[in-house]
């Protein structure tokens, strides 16, 4: 049996983790699916996740607790720290070292780049970032990988477009630095202000084959394996005209689908405004709620290979 | 044994339930309440209610998460989605869909009539309407006509006075429609402005007698039973001193109490303003906060019911 | 064996518990924290611990959450009640009465005095006082307690300066209380605004000696075994350049440090502000993290014997 290098340990960025890691990981979130209530319900016994929210974030949080809930166990804390008048003033150090008293593991989202790695240093237990800065967000992009090889049934050999607001979306590069780890080429397209910012990902481009565009064209429509859109904010444009010209490029309807490939798998972080039309849900392309109950079972599994050094 | 027709069902409407199935889940509800702590803990064990309150309603969410914990389970949830930026421009049905991939139920309140009908067609997992609209509150009805059973052993045969603002109060309107099972008369007494809106009632008038008045007169006071009063809300009148004049009138104290059946049961769905003095509260007649006692255990034994095949 | 007098009792006031009863509880706490997680498990398994916190109090709160959850007990409840609309207009005395409807225990936190006495009278199911008015917080009192009992084997005989505002912090009043069960020497170090309330104290100073001033002098700095330092909140001050004047000789750094006996114990009951110098957190000196792991420690050990008869 492999050992199990996730007892105990932080997850702070997605660059921590190896291939074998990530792969050990899905195996395990396999096995977690086959168990029934009353066997999850023995891993996470009596313990208690803390989680401390700086900025809100109801989706992480939700499918936190309910992993949480569905091993056992419980969960405590904060889901608008930023606006809780008794924090003001209080440092991230001390309100983390005191959750690590309250708690067996802590979930920490947080405006900062390195606030976790920086909460890591600090707390005696695992901490998992859930979100941070402008790049990181490892646990969505482990659930993404999984999500791609429960649909793919491989990862290797893919081609992926990510398609919309590729500057501010944290997830994007948190994904993009988990799928280094495979052989894919990346098609990554997003109306001129809102490209990826080129220093974050910076020394991925020799890992793996990386083409950047304002557009979709013909040739990759048609050869591509996975679509992954992401949400277009009207906030971020200076003028709204711009934001109405460039928002029909980056929906996809029905019309649209018709030009892919037929197996095209459909992924998007969710909550979901108009950027995928309401009639692919019910297509088998359609991805984005999957991807979401994968992720609570990825996250089960996390948490339980975490508070366990054997639980799988 | 009668086979349990509430596993898995949603619970939209007070409509869809018949008598015999609302006599089923009471004689389930005095079984709960006879199990001791341990043997209810089994019922829930690892299970996850969702919850998804578009309104506030600190009472209703507070007594499902009393029943979901007493019988061993786990809630997760937003309690005041409406103003949850992070949900801003999120669809119901999208917001319906996650919660129904983390939970095993889900608990809905919303300002739309159909909110829960159309969230039933979209969850896989049961959809229990936490109130919806101007009329919907099934569990309400319920356990009203629960707290009407054990305080006076029968329901057929009973005149019933409901008391306040009929326009407004969805509650009403759900318990007028679980009354229509039985044999009863109802009194509904409201000031002219709040007077029940008709077209919402339709329909039950050849099933059973309903007088209106604006003003109880005393034959009426000497022979009901039940006294079911709700809050009148000074905001719904746009002339101040119209609130001051009709307030009197539809309040209970001890001199008013004197003038009915010594055993007349007052019953109110809470929170309570003046309606009802408070000197009535250590009474035999004050049966609203055994009501709210009542409802705890009924939400139990409902949660209890759609969560397992045979619980009890 | 002792009969645990904690059993079904109220926490109202520090002032109701006497020395050889908070010994008791110390006791159970060391005992509490030999227990491995599943034992404490079944200590408040399907038990509910509700919460109504008419103040924020992130950290009382997240402390009592943690300590029931640790026993395998669910809470629910209210955090900020004073601004839910839902109970606008609702009694202390009605929201009480329901809330003991639905859990085992309640913790309330209340601006007023006397709020948790009128909530005990009102409730069957014991009321803890988690903060209330301006000089109670009971169980804040206990840790305190236990906490110097840990970290010097011992509290007679002992010379405790407490540091800051005096005036307004309500854990100083309940900690003082519960020092005069024991023969310590207490020196209150405080700017004449925010010197303790005398009224609120008297009866205590034929109890213990205590001893005023507005700054520390080198023979108590020399003799004192505990510091227990509070915040100092801006806001108290109408004249800001008053603050900045008091500010320095209220802040504990390491230059500070030197002159104390080697082995003083700071205490702080958290959130600190500046008061504290974060050079000083690795020291042994440093006891204010562990007086929130004691914190925990203390209410689960707390909560357990409310809710068993002989719990541990």
């Amino acid at each position: 049996m492999k050992s199990n290098r996730f007892f105990n340990r932080d997850v702070v960025s997605i660059k921590d983790f190896q291939r074998d890691e990530l792969e050990f990981l899905f195996e395990k979130t396999d096995k977690m699916k086959k168990l029934n209530p009353k066997e999850k319900d023995e891993l996470g016994k009596a313990r208690i996740m803390g989680y401390l929210f700086y900025e809100p974030s109801t989706r992480t949080r939700m499918s936190f607790e309910a992993a949480m809930a569905s091993i056992g166990g419980s969960s405590i804390g904060i889901s608008d720290l930023k606006s809780s008048s008794i924090e003001k003033g209080e440092s991230l150090q001390d309100t983390v070292h005191v959750m690590d008293l309250y708690s067996d593991l802590i979930i920490l989202r947080h405006q900062l780049d390195g606030s976790s790695k920086f909460a890591a240093e600090i707390s005696e237990h695992p901490i998992i970032n859930g979100g941070s800065g402008s790049e990181e967000h490892p646990t969505q992009a482990m659930l993404d990988l999984y999500t791609i090889l429960k649909e793919k049934k491989k990862i290797d050999g893919l081609k992926i477009i990510i398609l919309g607001d590729l500057k501010y979306g944290r997830t994007i590069y948190s994904l993009l630095y988990g799928l280094a780890n495979y052989d894919v080429e990346i098609i990554l397209v997003s109306p001129p202000t809102l490209q990826i910012r080129q220093e974050s990902i910076y020394g991925l481009k020799n890992k793996m084959k990386i083409v950047e565009l304002v557009e979709m064209d013909e040739t990759i429509i048609k050869n591509s394996d996975i679509l992954y859109v992401t949400r277009i904010q009207k906030e971020r444009f200076s003028d709204p005209q711009e934001y109405e010209k460039v928002k029909g490029t980056y929906t996809i309807d029905s019309n649209m689908l018709k030009k892919f490939k037929p197996d095209i798998s459909i992924m998007h972080p969710l909550p979901r405004m108009d950027e995928i039309s309401r009639d692919l849900d019910n297509t088998n392309n359609a991805v984005y709620f999957k991807q979401a109950s994968y992720g609570k079972d990825l996250r089960s599994a996390l948490l339980a290979l975490i508070l366990n050094e054997s639980p799988l």
